[in-house]
């Protein structure tokens, strides 16, 4: 199967965990765009209703486009269950996201939702986190001195650039920068060194907070209880 | 003395411990407007030539009337002096600050410079902080959902308002909430818990950071050794 195919398999797969009546957080990204596809078809089929709390103005358009209703995280009372894609997935089930320079919704809606899910094709399950560059969301006012404490600290920072060489602005116009840290040991004490940072928004490492992670091998969809 | 004259009081102190040829971080309020305004008389008097890193529109609009050379945060190596006011400042030198919105590039400015001085009017020396509501700067997304965490968590949160009812917006383009926390027993444990929040931006506590503090009273202007 195609890295396309696995996706597709576990966006069909997840979308067997809503029920009519939930209020579903949406992530972003290549996975969850094949997710909100196949809750659209359930909508459509089945006449279920269906809140979506999107994390990207990408989302909500595609999720509207398809009969979901779309609320942004104020305006609803709970979170049932968010289904989101993520960039890797240790063996401990910690994660980092941010490579579509969403993590700072995604981690907004995620803290807010009852249980979360990640789906994501075989390639993202790592044994440790580090190979894929850490994203950070920061404020572009200060971020040249900040890149050089981060690169001081020995993290590799890159800012994230677009094609005709402007900062990658996020939903919230502040600047992307990935950290090139490979393998990360201690993930905990990392975070709390990053988001001490003074100009960082959000860092994209996600600990302790997914319930369920759906994962697309060639032999089918493998559901792994990773918390209660 | 009324206030304000207190506060052109330390404002013409505070320009004495600036050298020609400096780089000098330019805080934001009522007292640093009176200091900008005594700096703006030594550049045109003394002919001394000083370069601005302002936190805020208002104060870089200021500092460029004067002759001031204005530069960002990033286009500069250093800071030697960021001389700023505060809205408390306890016995053992802690601070809040924030009321102006703009603490956020306040506190950017001051961990990147060498030295920090605060000054303030008499009233704002307290024996512990927390009668001053705690600012926060948070993203707009998520912060009806944060305000309720706040409020359950007894902080005694309050979005700050304009007078047309409408959310006050930082530089950043962001939301205030201040915390009426009442007497801050620890500040460290308050400002980590703070700015582990997802969607908490920055917080208005400013620990261990200052060197200088410039008190004005009746009698004249204190000038109290912090730190070293």
């Amino acid at each position: 199967m195609t890295q396309d195919e696995l996706k597709e398999l576990v966006g069909k797969e997840a979308v067997k965990f809503i029920d009519d009546g939930m209020v579903v957080g949406l992530g972003t990204g290549s996975t969850v765009k094949f997710m909100v596809d196949a809750l659209g078809e359930r909508v459509k089929n089945e006449g279920i209703k269906i809140t979506g709390v999107p994390t990207s103005d990408r989302t909500a358009k595609q999720a509207r486009s398809l009969g979901i209703t779309v609320k942004g995280v104020d305006e609803v009372d709970h979170i049932d269950l968010t289904i989101d894609g993520a960039d890797e997935i240790s063996s401990d089930f910690q994660g980092i996201k941010g490579g579509g320079a969403a993590h700072l919704f995604e981690k907004i809606v995620a803290i807010n939702s009852s249980k979360v899910m990640w789906i994501v094709d075989e390639s993202k399950m790592v044994d440790s986190l580090g190979k894929f560059p850490l994203p950070l969301e920061v404020i572009p006012y200060g971020s040249g001195q900040l890149f050089k404490k981060l690169e001081a600290k020995g993290l590799h920072p890159e800012f994230r650039m677009t094609k005709d060489g402007n900062n990658v602005l996020t939903d919230s116009k502040n600047y992307v920068i990935d950290l090139h840290t490979g393998k990360i040991d201690n993930p905990h004490e990392l975070a709390d060194y990053l988001i001490q940072q003074v100009g960082v928004v959000e860092q994209g490492l996600f600990l302790d907070m997914v319930n369920t992670v759906i994962v697309g091998r060639s032999n089918g969809p493998e559901v792994l209880q990773a918390r209660p």
